[in-house]
């Protein structure tokens, strides 16, 4: 791979960002100063591209806007995998000089048949190659989940919450102005590659509308797709001009297209975050109702009104269930209808469990939603630690064997900083958890939708 | 102030929690081993209300339930200022003895004339003198805001994530089950308490609904009033009827309600602590449009797109404005139309100061909206200190100076744990912050109806 144009200006984020790649990396740039700092990192700097020797798979280009046409050139010359572009400077500028440069680009690299990515870029991520786009994203683990982003930052972002959430990503993409390869081109291969089982998008706009649904069709039946469309409004549509100066549509075609081919609509990033998660989480749901816990009656309030104004039940649960129940349910302030009010006194991690088994045998019962928040995992951490092993262990159990979802919210309270840790805590123990209520059974509805469509057109 | 009952098995919450309370506490136990570990926390006991020296102010009952009419009848003769029962088992529990001895309570509370709290709650939380029911809540600190909560839960969790967020509360009283104080007479309480400059509330029924609207309709033009009504939903009304037993409305009778009486709806929680965030921040908003400022090109959409759907405009700005930045912006990858992309680059304080002025000037605007994301200034704190100190300073000088709102969203990406400590910088320096787009917008566009509607009717 080779970086061309990275300088001190950028701190050298390029070559920095890489230093994990596990293929070789060249770097090029004809100022002699720059070069210096180039090769204090350790990096071998060529004057060009073409006096690289032998093959080079991927070029990321950093350079002022007015050289790229010339880097363009000698990435067809030389004959690259592919090459995306950082540089900017082009239509989103909204000036002629910016858009008669993108054209010279467009053009070059359509005749010349190179893979151009961007410009107005971040290029690949690829954790398991070392490839990244930011400091801050994994370069070990890898994941299945991959990621197609029009924005820089949103791949940035969503790469990194992702990982912070439990998601490994497999590969993702930030790819511009998309002048040559567009999101149609990118979900094409993802929809081959072996190593992505789900794909999250951001798109502004696209260029080949007709072609992008057709792919989507195709793809949705196999792999969730979860689409954030940005300029989801009219003066979001404005943004995007001095943004990635895509051609946009009517949001409410947009909004009709992604359901008619099965995509699932995301409405922001952490909306994104969560429907992926839920879509990894998933266990085939039969039906919309829910046997929910929570930990106090107001919580038990609150969670039954996020779930229900989406469309899901909380029945009665059965006879056998109640007559269960009662012969061992005696938490003060608790009670156990639907919701289940646990109540903050919980000592016993065998109530839970044990309310967790009846929930699953209960043949009014879909699926399951336990509310388990910070304060009190935090509070039990520090009273009795071999409590929260205990329940910790238990929920893992349980979630491998049951055949209903189990959901789980970690609401914060305002301990936000805790939350972080005591997710992290959960998620080492395979248990991801979602932030709230509403965000949670937002999510679940929209995963819900996501099977009850593919069932209905297979 | 006596607490009567307070045990081993609760850890003595309630003594505890009252370590700094202003006023001097009594204790009330007759089981021998209980009061020895009372008094080894230094509070004097006494085997009955009656023996208790002088006048009591206030008292919170945590006995059995069929002990709580003994104690009631207690508080009557004493003659106590008021009593709060956190004792449960009554009518929540569904049950004929729970039902009665509720009955019990009403009946001699009322004859008694005794201001009871409860039964089912957690009583009154007043931290300028240091009275709590939580361990959590601020001692120290007061403020303007008021709570009244039907919930303890919530009684709990939104005093603790006001004081996270910057809002002080006044008083704030957990209600549970209302035999006799219910909402409306808590509201027309803080209506006339000079403390007290907004309310929020968590309802989920009133007995006497006539008066909770009168009271509302008359203090919402003086007092914003923010209500969170549990039991938005059938399930959540169902799951109302184990919690605190109350009489429910359709959802739809409440909504109607709230906003015929001129108060602030809230969906949940966050809600709740956003909308009273942007109350306490509120300047007057001549208009709807808006001039939006953001770190990336992705995120200026994103934000774009939270507010526009909420009937927001971010138009055009005057011709003198663009002159004028054109005159010194020269962000690469940045642009500013509107939104303003200011980049992840920024490096110069002066840059930021002079497009807020420029806004503030500008006739189309009527707020500014601004992106700080935790990424960039933990990123900025780490590389350059003196930048954050300045642009800290400088929001801080705006802020007290501008005469139109300045509206900053503080988002997070996956950095929980640092956004905690990045937002409690800001509150340092006066500057409140909320956590993402779509709440920002959710929260600016309640209380702009707030004051349209009040405007309307004065």
């Amino acid at each position: 791979m080779a970086v061309v144009g990275d300088k001190r200006e950028l701190d050298f984020m390029w070559l920095r960002n890489l230093k994990h790649f596990k293929g070789r990396i060249f770097s090029v740039q004809i100022d002699p100063a720059e070069i210096r700092g180039i090769e204090a990192l350790g990096v071998k700097n060529y004057l060009s591209l073409k006096e690289i020797p032998g093959p080079v798979d991927y070029v990321l280009v950093a350079v002022p806007r007015a050289v790229a046409p010339f880097i363009v050139k000698d990435c067809i010359e030389k004959k690259v995998g592919g090459a995306a572009l950082f540089t900017s400077g082009f239509s989103e500028t909204g000036t002629e000089e910016g858009k008669r440069l993108q054209d010279i680009l467009e053009n070059l690299a359509k005749q010349g048949g190179l893979n151009l990515i961007g410009p107005n870029c971040l290029g690949i991520f690829n954790p398991s190659l070392g490839l990244r786009h930011n400091a801050d994203q994994d370069y070990v683990s890898g994941g299945n989940v991959a990621f197609v982003s029009q924005s820089g930052t949103q791949a940035s972002l969503f790469t990194v919450m992702a990982a912070a959430n439990g998601i490994g990503i497999s590969k993702s993409v930030s790819y511009g102005n998309a002048i040559v390869l567009d999101s149609p081109d990118f979900l094409e291969y993802l929809a081959r590659d072996d190593r992505t089982a789900i794909i999250g998008m951001y798109i502004e706009g696209v260029r080949d509308g007709r072609k992008l649904f057709k792919t989507l069709k195709v793809t949705t039946p196999e792999k969730p797709v979860v689409i954030w469309k940005g300029g989801r409004t009219e003066a979001g549509m404005r943004a995007i001009a001095t943004h990635t100066a895509s051609i946009t549509r009517s949001p409410l075609v947009w909004q009709a297209a992604i359901k008619q081919a099965g995509a699932i609509p995301a409405d922001n990033l952490e909306s994104l975050v969560d429907i992926i998660k839920m879509v990894q989480q998933w266990k085939p749901l039969k039906g919309d109702r829910l046997g929910v816990i929570a930990i106090s009656g107001g919580q038990s309030v609150a969670v039954t009104d996020a779930f229900n104004s989406l469309g899901f039940n909380i029945p009665l649960l059965t006879r056998r269930s109640y007559d269960e129940i009662a012969s061992f349910f005696n938490i003060i302030g608790g009670n156990y209808v639907n919701p289940i009010d646990i109540s903050w006194t919980l000592n016993s991690v065998d109530v839970l469990t044990r309310l967790l088994e009846i929930l699953e045998a209960d043949e009014n019962i879909d699926a399951v939603i336990l509310e388990l928040p910070v304060f009190f995992l935090s509070k039990k951490e520090k009273e009795n630690s071999s409590f929260i092993n205990g329940l910790l262990s238990s929920l893992t159990d349980f979630k491998g064997r049951t055949s209903k979802p189990l959901i789980i919210i970690s609401t914060s309270g305002a301990r936000d900083a805790e939350a972080a840790e005591v997710r992290q805590r959960l998620l080492d123990k395979g248990l991801g958890s979602f932030h709230d209520f509403d965000r949670a059974a937002s999510a679940l509805k929209k995963v819900r939708d996501y099977y009850i469509f593919h069932d209905r057109v297979k």
